[in-house]
């Protein structure tokens, strides 16, 4: 087993978390109405952390529940005294191993508080899901790879559960059952992703945008980019790189994209018109949509059908697989990165 | 006047802040101990971005509000009948024209809501303000180059200033008092920056480390070498940069560090000393203290006895003084960067 393996197992491994796992989704969302949090406190690292963003943008969208990402620092770094009141927040911590004490010590001291606390994690006898009163834990097996694929697909779609039965729409669980589908119909483009990766083997910097929900996609895609393929990558909301970053981008500057049609599209095609338009930057655009892939010099076109909330765990696929076959095209291992461990243990 | 006066007149400015906003921030701060907010929830973009990070650390950590950010594509992009419950929160827009409708929007949505609303903003007759219950004016005057400076740091004396009055002690108030003394004996670093950045004038990339309260420092740093020295350069707290990124660092890598004394300056020095022992990163530190300048290949000496939580209005100075030469060695525009205008209107 391998990184790749671990990229073309997740359409059966989310199948078969949503045959098994529903029920535990329904124990927490259950605690939820109940206890009424006025709004989330989330702790994760790293990858994790995307999930979180995520969560940021779907809970907030289609739960109207605010997620304050915790300072972990706050909890083991600064005075134990004032740390932030938290006892009307839903608790959350995502990772991966369960094991960074900085995220056990934010749900610690939300349960400490009385708040509702939930871990996210693929590692069931973990310290932080015994920090937490409830957990899911995203079942996907061992990882063996660095880098961090099908736990990342499996903390998005415990997160998009939690909304869809928070919510309650029958609809939305059926789109949630189609989802395993269509992230198989997304590794077909594995020999496209490795042709234009070859292509690319020589790159050194980008930037890489998303928007909204895909926000989340952008940064898990620059920060593989830097794990594996020791690429200088930047995410950026569309919106935020509009803020002062749009300033380096020069002729044949590297931009990447996550684009899939929904309510962000218009905004994001205006941007990358303009990037290539008026400043000659080399687009590589990842999208179910025409007008987008067209921008693209190079495109990598996603199977349609998916709901904007759900396109976040159909848009990173294609990105690892990119990002696994640019790591081979440079000679690097894509295994075992240099510097990093499996398991980063901060406080 | 130009971008470079307008980093020198900061401490003036910010001395005249102090004599004459105390009462209009005393306002705020009493309809919030009256309406009790659970937690914060903050609109921000670019520059003012950063210096709400330093609220969510400063009134995290001191006031015990955790602090969410909003996703303002949320409020203008996604279906109105969904936007976050605020009406249990402090919601808080920064932003030095007060125009950008994204951040506007978050602000009137959450008065409609009932929420105690606050702007952060250098145009006291803007839309922002308009919208809001509060406002705070950070009083800077004109801003003429495109380069935000010294209305970042009147919105982080604003931000300090407001949690100093709602803890209520003395001492807060008096360390306050000293700041732009401190700032202004910052300014002595010019002709250091100016020889650094001089040997510098081939950086093309880097990362910017900086972790609690400054975590907020590295950002901005950051964002104004993009912005002016047109340097890929990507931010980072210490903690996140060891779950992935470090993997990019090889011989003669370029870390920037902003490294006060503090509580969380001890993991600081353990990361900076692996990346100059172990990987062989070239270090430029900004520091009050011996261990972590004696780290750096470069380093500027801040002026010492600022307390923790003011660190990063004293410590972005001689960053700035460095992106400014840093520019100028490069031979580009200071004032007017290409690409990127003064107000930007994000929706």
């Amino acid at each position: 087993m391998g990184l790749r393996d671990e990229i073309i197992e997740q359409p059966a491994l989310l199948r078969r978390w949503l045959d098994t796992q529903l029920d535990a989704v329904r124990q927490v969302a259950a605690a939820i109405r109940q206890r009424q949090p006025d709004y989330v406190f989330l702790a994760a690292r790293g990858t994790s952390d995307h999930a979180g963003v995520y969560a940021q943008y779907l809970w907030g969208a289609r739960n109207r529940l605010p997620v304050a990402f915790a300072a972990p620092s706050l909890f083991t770094r600064y005075d134990a005294q004032s740390v932030p009141r938290l006892h009307n927040a839903l608790v959350v911590g995502i990772s991966q191993s369960g094991q960074s004490p900085d995220v056990v010590s934010v749900l610690a001291e939300g349960r400490r508080q009385g708040a509702v606390t939930l871990a996210i994690t693929n590692a069931a006898h973990s310290p932080l899901n015994e920090a937490a009163e409830f957990a899911l834990d995203v079942h996907m097996g061992v990882e063996r790879a660095t880098a961090t694929t099908k736990s990342y697909t499996g903390e998005l779609l415990a997160v998009a559960t939690l909304s869809a039965v928070l919510r309650g729409e029958a609809a939305d669980l059926e789109d949630l059952r189609r989802l395993p589908d269509v992230v198989e119909a997304a590794l077909a483009l594995e020999p496209a992703a490795a042709e234009i990766a070859g292509r690319q083997r020589d790159l050194k910097h980008c930037v890489v945008l998303g928007r909204g929900y895909n926000y989340a996609t952008a940064r898990e895609w620059a920060l593989k980019l830097k794990e594996l393929a020791y690429v200088f990558a930047d995410p950026y909301s569309a919106a935020d790189f509009q803020h002062g970053p749009i300033a380096m981008v020069e002729r044949g500057f590297p931009v990447l994209a996550v684009a899939p049609r929904g309510a962000v599209l218009d905004d994001l095609l205006a941007l990358l018109r303009r990037l290539r338009d008026e400043h000659e930057a080399d687009l590589l655009v990842i999208s179910d949509d025409e007008a987008a892939l067209a921008l693209g010099h190079n495109s990598l076109r996603l199977p349609g059908g998916v709901p904007e909330w759900l396109t976040p765990i159909v848009g990173i696929v294609p990105a690892q697989l990119y990002c696994y076959h640019l790591t081979l095209a440079k000679g690097y291992d894509a295994e075992t990165p240099r510097h990093i461990r499996k398991v980063t243990l901060t406080e």
